[in-house]
């Protein structure tokens, strides 16, 4: 049985409530408990934070032995070499996921700074993007 | 009553102590004191945190429930793109101050990533900037 | 008594009139009256001149006599180094105000090239933008 | 019968003296006179400034009257955002006109401001250019 | 009789059917019949394909001959210097045309490669944009 | 049944063949195969062309039929405006891949021109990108 | 006897009276009567504006029949175009001054728009610069 | 015997009769009659397109069977990824050469996208550019 | 006895485990140890946390009482302006490390918001980095 | 009697000889025994070098002693700063001056590395730019 | 028969010797012995320095006697205006050459500020550079 | 005995002299002295040369020989490709000291072109930047 871990950065803590027009108004809970009906195989921890630090810490902690990480690292993306660092740290391979197709929105939120050291990134197919993360490592046995 | 949020950033807890000459060497709480006193009509709270996460946090708690919440970010003010989310997720308006001039110093200074998220923004009238931006609000009845 | 001039730059003569949407439809000199009103302590002169080297003959008049300047130079605050020359050589502080918020707009109106010389700046109350900047020359006695 | 006005900016008065190589030696009083002949079904007015705030004041005052104005900003063209502003203030469609072609000059002269205001463009026929964009004011009918 | 060849290039084809709100809903097919009814006196051949060297393969094969070709380069006008060398290489003058005014739309459409070579530039007018620039090509008999 | 195409663009005919270490060595038809045994409730169609304006081809005749397209634009992902003005033209939604992780390569391969008009992005999984593509049209039903 | 007219541009009007460390405490009245004393072979006219069109106006004025004209534009140096093309509109010859030292203030004094249209430059010598560019002239005898 | 192959870009069949002053008045095939009797020791193959995807496709066909490619891409030198992945992905080395010296011309010119790509670079000696990549073959042997 | 305190910032805690390459495989334990034994005229404190605004708080907490900081910032070197602030803050001298040589490796790590604010940079003898800066501080006696 | 030292930078030992229509067919040798001449109240020496070192050497040698420097530093001028350096470091002042208006040539003469560092800075009067220095020293009396 | 100089700058004294996997390991002197004896036709004189200047200097020395000069400016090639201009000063021609593929290496050695000055660019043979430039200067007789 | 040279470029001769508020008072000699005594462990050598190449060739001829050198490039730092490559040519490992902290100065002086190829920086230490250097190369036995 896999192990996965799904980290969500700052303010997806407001899923289904922030601007629904960009993000939905599912909460992250409801779709949490879909996917982990759907994919009996998995065991999908969840973790959230709105402290970069404590990513960090959560991606330390996990990532010599979880099987996958899926991180939504939200507006952390955009800025934290601190992210990619503690990525490319760890032995687990770790996929980006967004909501929202970033690359329709500011061109601050076109540059991501943690791509480089993902396994791959999955981008802007609402909260399927999460369950599409969880195939790539379904795939790989 | 008006429920007003007071949220400063980085290094604000340090004012009447950190480089007297750019900012003053009044104590924030004194100030505090003074502003309190004078708008007896305004329920106004205080939080302070150096970790941009905790700011967040706070954001999240007090926006959809005060009247109006006064962002002193600091130097998170120029790169925090989580910042400028969390204040679009909410629905109480956010005032940005600055006590300094920013654009009198340094050039990463004079951008702000939060501003085009914020209802308004005032700058460079020392600890004055928190009473106008107070003063925003009460226009509103 | 203070004495306070405010001077509004191009294109604000259509105050009320030019693209409501952002600049709300209240003329201009309406809003005097009431400021006139609720003011009775300050001497409020106006000037308007969509001429950028008229905005710096009017602050090289009152700038060595006025209590305080409240400019809004519209355009002209993105690209007027004259206008930041003329500012820092007079001995009245001035206070830089904006209706709309500018950092929501086009990156172009992000800039200012006369902040660095003003005391403090005012951005996005709608008119309240100007009232705020009145407040800040009271504060001071 | 439509109303157009013709507006040209900064050093166009020494049209057919100026650069010829660049700018041809006809006069534009000469110029007009055809065109006024030749369009008998419109009113062609004119005016020319090298003033900045002139051009604006021009533009106010008929751009809630006239059926059409052809602009030549000259210089002002890559510099003004107040002239973007005026021209995006009033109801009039305004197009925006050059008699060389900018494009193969110097890099400052591909730049336009006020394009993205205007209802279109026309670049490099010589004095024809004029004429082409009063063709475009017809073409509504 | 002059000749004229008009040139569309990419998704130009589409015309009446893409994103209508940007580029109208008429097909060319139907406006060129209007325009070769309209001017008699000219004989306007058509040609449109959205391969970059097919486009250059056209402006070889008539820019010796044609009295004038309008080009619509679509997408490709602002990354094809090949086109540029294509326009620059021929004898007959080219005019570039826009229907819908590029500098109101994304930034990356602000720049045109191939300006520079072309005789003139007309942008804006929606279908008529054609129309001016045939009659850029009448004026000078 | 669901009709999805998928589009290969420059290079990726030598898949298996070309730069092995970045692309591994099997060829597409294979992966196809076993795509099409994998997924029988989809018709997979396939395309390739090294030509960008045969790539527009393609999306348009596609575009307003299939269910889907996956599209690997290959280097023309990094400069073709003309692709992304094929793809927010038609109706069908495209899904942008890439084999290898193109943020751990050149920096000018960070950049997508066409990412803005598609409806989501996969990058970096190898040829199991193609896969997730398709899961991400599965999950619509 | 050759005729030379000085132009001076905004915020010089101040001079002796505005930022006395950057640009010293001498008016310019005093000033221009000490260099018609010491040049009596010279008929030295005087202007100044702090509209950028009225000192276009000037040049055009006196660029036809004076010796030479020498400019002073001030901060309109840094971003008029228009000023360049009056220069070069005109047949006599032009010498750029500045009285501080541009190259040791902010960044954005570096640029200079008219120098590519001038004679010569002459930066840094107090109001001993506006004397070397008169010698300029009387060394072409 | 050595097999070579000259692949010639857009606006290349037109030499000799485009832009004389730039690329000279000689036919290409002209020039490679003589270079085919002066090198007997080597067959020279010749092809030429204006459509950058059938340069792609020649490169591929000849790329793991040639023991030599020389490239002149044209304009597609500047902007096309593609070739450059083209020439990544064969194995016959390919060196790149121009007529004229492109870093005495226009700055978009001075960027090669394919240099990284190619075995060396040959740039400004007219038609003989081609010979000396010719030598650069034979002087492996 | 000198006070000196060693703070350590993101993914530090993971020396000795994380990227062996580039960081080495010593633990910082071991060589804290080994820095007290050899230098036991000092007393060293040490500090590490992910988190920037608990880095912020320790050197608020130090600042103004150890006599010197040594500060290896990790990722938020080159993103945090809060950092800066801090230690411009603060009357303790703080000396800025990094292990590895920051200029050989990616270019966002060649750049340091710190720096400016340090009384020195060490960058890129490994773990000696540390004992060098904490000669800087002996060399102070 | 004043002590002046004329320093000439790379290439200028071949004025007269090198692109005659930009630097004028006149020795230097001839033009300093005309300003020796015309100027018996100065002592002038002159030196020349192509070698940065050797400029900077003789910057120093003559930095404490003479009244004034006088610097054509040629092309280093654009790149230098260890001239910059070398001016600072001495109290002798420096006059920059260059023979023909750089500004009016390619933009990397657009830029000057010492300007900040000298008293004053004249450009484009041929060879009476030395002279124009010369006078500024004298000035001072 | 043909005099021709080959210039060396800095570093290349130690080929044979220096980073051999990018620059081999054969020593110029041998390589020059070689080229001497296969082209006895040509007069084929050496000079290397490290000094700037001195390549300067014997441009100087060379450049209006030779009937060619083979530079390679080493890391001089990607800084040096001054080199630029004495190859635009002297009336031999000059041919750029590079050992290795400049392009394919760290972005600052993309640049060339000398190319533009130059007959023509040989890049990346390795030594056979040398003799490829040579070659073009037989080529013209 | 370990051999270690002190390399000094451009204006540090003038170290005692030269703007002192930044480079304080001492000779270099003196603290070389001052250096030798302290660590009589070393043979300490030293070279100091204003002109670029004669730094390369010094470090040629000690670079394979001694075991440590400590280069002080001055304003060459921030220009030099040559001496990177020098440094990188060498197998003596190479220290990069500064005296002042240049990442508080000016902007072209917070990028240094040969730090890539050192061992290691040390920047601001005053004259003790050289003994860190020093103790940096003891560290290694």
């Amino acid at each position: 049985m896999k192990k996965i871990l799904i980290i969500n950065g700052p303010n997806l803590n407001l899923l289904g409530k922030r601007e629904p027009t960009i993000y939905g108004n599912a909460s992250f809970e409801d779709y949490l408990n879909m996917l982990q009906k759907r994919y009996p195989q998995c065991a999908i921890a969840y973790y959230q934070s709105n402290i970069e630090g404590e990513l960090i810490n959560k991606i330390h902690e996990a990532g010599f032995d979880y099987d996958g990480i899926i991180l939504n690292a939200g507006a952390y993306t955009h800025t934290s070499i601190a992210l990619l660092d503690a990525i490319k740290a760890v032995t687990t391979p770790v996929v980006e996921v967004h909501i929202s197709n970033v690359h329709a929105r500011e061109p601050f939120r076109h540059v991501s700074m943690i791509s480089a050291g993902c396994k791959g990134v999955i981008i802007g197919f609402g909260l399927d993007s999460y369950r599409l993360a969880l195939e790539s490592f379904l795939a790989e046995a």
